[in-house]
């Protein structure tokens, strides 16, 4: 089948907007009208096709030329004879890692971490995908399209924050990208007494305080580790939650820590990173815990449940929408940091 | 000291507005000018001389007459001579179990639960109050008296909450009094999708919708095993707190939950519960936890830390006040169910 | 396929030794030749037709006539088109809980606890077995097959002490029947202070000793709560695993335990139980897990690894050993407590 | 009191068998008749008078001259008149932090972790020490006072290990000193299935071997990565305990560390650690525990508890025993890595 999509399709920066050939659908696939995308970090390193990208993306998800995206929402109009748990008409978001099913993790509850994870066999950014049965997650009657393109994203903050109690406490979100945006909103509405956030965009710690931070720090003109240290008679955060993936920042964030609070990386650093574990891990009886991914589908639950009861409104985190064959402003806005999610949108 | 109190004077329902001399302060104690007092259960209980009250109340807290009460707010104007910890002028609330410090539950961080635990040698119904300095707990400047006069029962309820993750579930709780309440809205202020909230009294159950619950049922009307299942694809509820220490309750409320749920007792049942064990404990793989006062002193942080940042407001949980000589109005009120928290106060 | 097998064909006491008739092979299942067998509690109440044989057998496993139990071990013969996850010449144990992979539980990683549970199409206790490739799971090649037809109960016990920790601390075991002492094995193997096992059978309490329990109580000669309380400065013990399932001794089990402590409820009261649940819940601040089988696969890793590693040996748990057709003397055994984990053997 | 000691007298490497001062006894204060002391690791730095001696000893712990050590037992020959939990003739191990009661942390459960953790006035490498009554900790009868020297650093041990899971799972000790021989030797108690240990000293891997590791690896020798990587089909170690304090050794444990694996770090590097965090913590998933002292006086219960029931027997760890006259010996082996506790006596 023979699509419009957004291709990657020289190892360069940037991308195509062209007629693409769709992999055949196998028993377990369904077929997918492309209702909504979401560019998310990993597909803005793609495009600018960094260090990172040029190491690991034809590794990780196959040789170029290759539709881009994975964040998406849309309706089955087709499915492989073997598919029993979506039928044609179902209105799905899409669970992006696809576990073994054999391996020590996935046997031992943590299929989210599986030994063998799988990526779809082809990007999302066109007129129709084709993914397997199991990333196919029905969304609930009362949520759009547009949000529902956000629940995969969205998961990862309700996983990163699900190790942690914030009733209370004093939280720190290290970087108000969208992850970082979701946590915040999360700390809010889990009952988290204060919440911090870092950031170097202006832009985007407004939109960190609209969705309801309490104090946005701008690391370019602020020490963030003063900043919450004095607001907290030097205690330092109970909490604190990760999701620049800067070595620097990683670092401060271990010293914001409160003795014995609890620190959650969810960005990945891309270079190694340098701590004082002896003071900030040893002595501060700090807990660390890696956040990888949604802890599927316990993730999915809580995500949907918050937000078709109304408990989470995801639509302040979509600030821009373009359509298909715009799709540089929309990078151009996600590289720049002037954005909180971008949809793309097919005609 | 002579102060005016409320004291129970005799072994039948009732108490007397009148004069009554205090205990002498020892050398850990405080003196404490009494700003605003609550009404708890238990003084219901003692006020009735129902048959609780006949069997315990002398034996745990001393031979009559007695100044009654216990949940107060007020200013420290003395401090015994060892007293280290507060100081005169202190804003203070108090909390009301005294550990012994030295036995195997205080030395292995339980001392909410102390085998020795002591209540005050009198109680704070009164002008004056003489409290042990280990109870006396500074409020937060922004935090008023009344309000702070409900942080004790307050604090059953953050306690009651502490065990569970609400974000994204299906609350229940059973009994809309004081600690049914502020349990709602706990949970509502901790991200849960739904609360529902049981009770025999419409007046509280329309007291919980204001303060944050979904859905109010009245056991009179409605079976609240069917409803809640109804709401939930015969699933039931992830958590349930019991706060009712009705024995019927308690039993629905083991019929309430959802496989591998939370199950929080704060509810002292006074009478034997009948239960369907292997149904609704083993088969299901319910998790049972006996919720018993507050975890001095990490339930006062986290309860100071939501009022006094604005995320908990209290004030609506207080519906009347009283000045000390009309305590009848108030205990008739408490006794009828017609009643959030009732402050009594000296004049 | 024709087999020898042992059947259950009247709703009335006993058993047969006859021919009889597997299912056909589904393209998921599996074809066994049966190496070793072992009698359950369940095969016990099936071959008595008790009362709860004759309301649910039936109606959880199908219609009489039907080949009788489910814990076994062997070789696979013969595999259905879709099998991949085992090949011809594996050995096996059996998992015999078969969720359905697709309900709330199951999602949220507790398929052990599926809302949809299903059980073998038919027994084991046969020459040959057909089961769900799902169920098949390997053995180690240093565990021989009569060790390995422990492993379905033995990991009932595994999960059983997952939830609490016991290093240091003092654990009773109630009821000595193969689970109780697979518990009570398991408790001085993770570093119990001290073991306590309950029992009416004096055979049973020998053997419970031999494999690890420190004190053994026979209740129809001595009051547990009494004997615990009395060794233990009047504290209780920290953690008590509930086994008999009888009501009585669901009863004694919590006052038996310490505040605070963890009671595991793995017996499955056919009445109801009668608490004090004021006193030993609500003030003891007491935490009861329900356990329910396996916490598939997170207990066969650990159950294999135990046995793989001879950190645990199993071989003193059976203690009687038959072939098939000497089936009346194993379920006599059985019945009468005298005996650890009886074997059926086919020739 | 004037007594024979151990005395740190000179900013430079060594110290003084001699007559020295202890300091006046306050009123909470006891004084104890020294049975046996041990040598810890801080002593031996501040014995070599490296630069964390330098740079922290005096600011830590008061001025030169100053008795040395720790770690010890004894008999109380006297106490202050405030002095309630104590008496003459007890017989006593001795925590060593003593926590201020009402900071943060100690009013939230985390004394041991007190933001003004304080010392002892003076040291124990004497014929007598004068020590807080919070730190004298009562022994078992059937404990010696050797055995009970050594419950302080066994007791970091304990604590180090209570935040994992062990039963059935292989665990990997990072360095062989005292606290990792202990460590290991509770990971078999508490039913490890492998445990694996490292080091540079092949006396300490024998003694490992000894007290219950079953795999011991030199790390001057063979690659500790690969080693536990190809022992465990590639997934590494699902739990590791690194007690070096080696900035290298803390990256290689993080890379023996399985996918969801947790690493408790008990070792305190003195200088910066570098780490691939997205690599082995984000993309693992990995849990961070950082382990500080005890967790007093939970240590201490589980600690007497093991001791006691002969549950543990610390005697094999104690490998050497001097009169306090030859402390430059005992000194010089510890140094040496050629001991495991070597014990110093008074005569």
């Amino acid at each position: 089948m023979r699509v419009k999509a957004i291709v990657k399709t020289q190892r360069q920066p940037g991308a195509e907007f062209t007629g693409f050939e769709l992999p055949e659908m196998g028993p377990n696939d369904v077929l997918v009208k492309v209702a909504a995308c979401a560019i998310c970090g990993t597909d803005v390193h793609i495009y600018e096709w960094n260090d990172w990208a040029a190491r690991t993306f034809e590794k990780s998800y196959g040789p170029l030329p290759r539709i881009m995206g994975h964040e998406f929402s849309g309706e089955i109009v087709e499915t492989g004879k073997n598919v029993t748990k979506v039928k044609v008409g179902d209105r799905i978001a899409a669970e992006t890692h696809i576990p073994c099913g054999s391996c020590f993790l996935c046997r031992t509850g943590k299929q989210y971490n599986c030994q063998n994870i799988k990526r779809f066999r082809t990007g999302v950014f066109a007129g129709y995908a084709v993914i397997p049965e199991f990333s196919a997650e029905i969304i609930p009657e009362n949520v759009t399209y547009h949000t529902a393109s956000l629940f995969e994203p969205f998961g990862v903050a309700v996983h990163a924050v699900s190790y942690v109690r914030m009733v209370g406490d004093t939280v720190t979100v290290i970087g108000a990208g969208p992850i970082g945006l979701f946590v915040a909103h999360l700390a809010k509405t889990m009952g988290a007494a204060k919440v911090f956030i870092t950031d170097i965009s202006d832009y985007r710690l407004g939109l960190a305080k609209k969705v309801g931070a309490d104090a946005a720090i701008n690391v370019r003109n602020a020490d963030p580790v003063a900043v919450v240290k004095d607001a907290t008679q030097g205690l330092g955060s109970g909490i604190v939650i990760e999701t620049s993936g800067n070595a620097k920042a990683v670092k401060q964030a271990f010293e914001i820590l409160r003795k014995n609070g609890s620190l959650c990386m969810v960005g990945l650093p891309p270079e190694p990173v340098v701590l004082d574990a002896g003071a900030d891990i040893v002595w501060k009886a700090a807990v660390v815990y890696g956040i990888h991914g949604r802890d599927t589908f316990t993730t999915w639950e809580i995500a949907k449940n918050l937000v078709s009861s109304g408990r989470v409104n995801l639509e302040p985190f979509i600030t821009h929408k373009f359509p298909f064959q715009d799709y540089k402003t929309g990078f151009d806005l996600a590289i720049a940091g002037e954005a909180g999610k971008v949809l793309l949108l097919p005609e």
